[in-house]
């Protein structure tokens, strides 16, 4: 197997039942008379971030994730949705994105450096799989599983096969 | 980079987050008067699993995980923690199960098939690297990041960095 094995489908999967899970969300709005803005505004806690910076920042995790891998240019995208639909297209997009890398752009990066910032000023170098690992990954599935939460959270009728893009 | 890179350290990364997590979490109880038990028990809706099935499940899926990766007995564990500490022990004796594992154990593990049970009565069979991350890595990092949801949303002060485990 190669690393773009790796990487890519694993992002791809998750993107695709975040799609899933949102088209649920916003039928639930629908049938129980719930604005779209509550839900897509919903927080676990009110320092943490809603519901549509959970979706847009698992997208960035994908897409800049994996432009660094291969040293590609990092891809920034303007933090503006706010509507289900347009959260959709965003992840529509970063599939759109994903889907354009040839598994060989992925040769070799598993061993190969990424220089990465962490926090205002600072940069951290690992090797590809080590980024991978501990930050992309980690950040990616992170804002993926806070998205389901949020969601269960406030009723909507969704289990882990949802997150897991096997419904 | 090997295919042992590309498994047990992330789960390793994770499981020591949450021990740490668990910790701030018992220190909080200590502080605010509450009960570990409620917090424990605590769902993020009536239907979900509570916080101690979450951290038994992250257990499962990386031992399992790593077991069914290197075609080793499946350990089985019984689900009997009712305190932080049985918890924390759970996540060490985790820990220590993976890290027996020696890197040559998952040479070729990403092309070879694992045949794994799905639901009752039902098994699926992939490739090592497919098992992963369809499987292994979705359903632990779910299970890692509701459990962190979930002490998030009781007022636990913890951030995405203790996730991470980088605090």
């Amino acid at each position: 197997m190669s690393f773009y094995d790796a990487s890519v489908p694993a992002f791809l999967q998750i993107l695709g039942s975040l799609s899933g899970i949102l088209t649920k969300a916003e039928a639930h709005c629908a049938a129980k008379n719930i604005q779209p803005d509550v839900l897509l505004g919903a927080r676990l806690y009110p320092d943490m971030l809603p519901l549509s910076r959970q979706v847009q920042l698992a997208c960035d995790y994908a897409a800049k994730g994996c432009a660094r891998l291969t040293h590609s240019e990092v891809p920034s995208t303007p933090d503006t949705e706010k509507t289900f639909d347009e959260l959709k297209q965003r992840l529509a997009n970063t599939t759109d994105y994903l889907k354009a890398f040839k598994p060989a752009q992925f040769d070799g990066a598993d061993s190969r450096e990424v220089t990465f910032p962490v926090g205002p000023g600072n940069t951290m170098t690992l090797t590809g799989q080590q980024f991978l690992n501990r930050f992309a990954f980690p950040n990616f599935y992170f804002h993926a599983a806070t998205t389901h939460g949020i969601l269960r959270h406030n009723g909507v009728e969704i289990g882990k096969r949802d997150f897991l893009g096997v419904n």
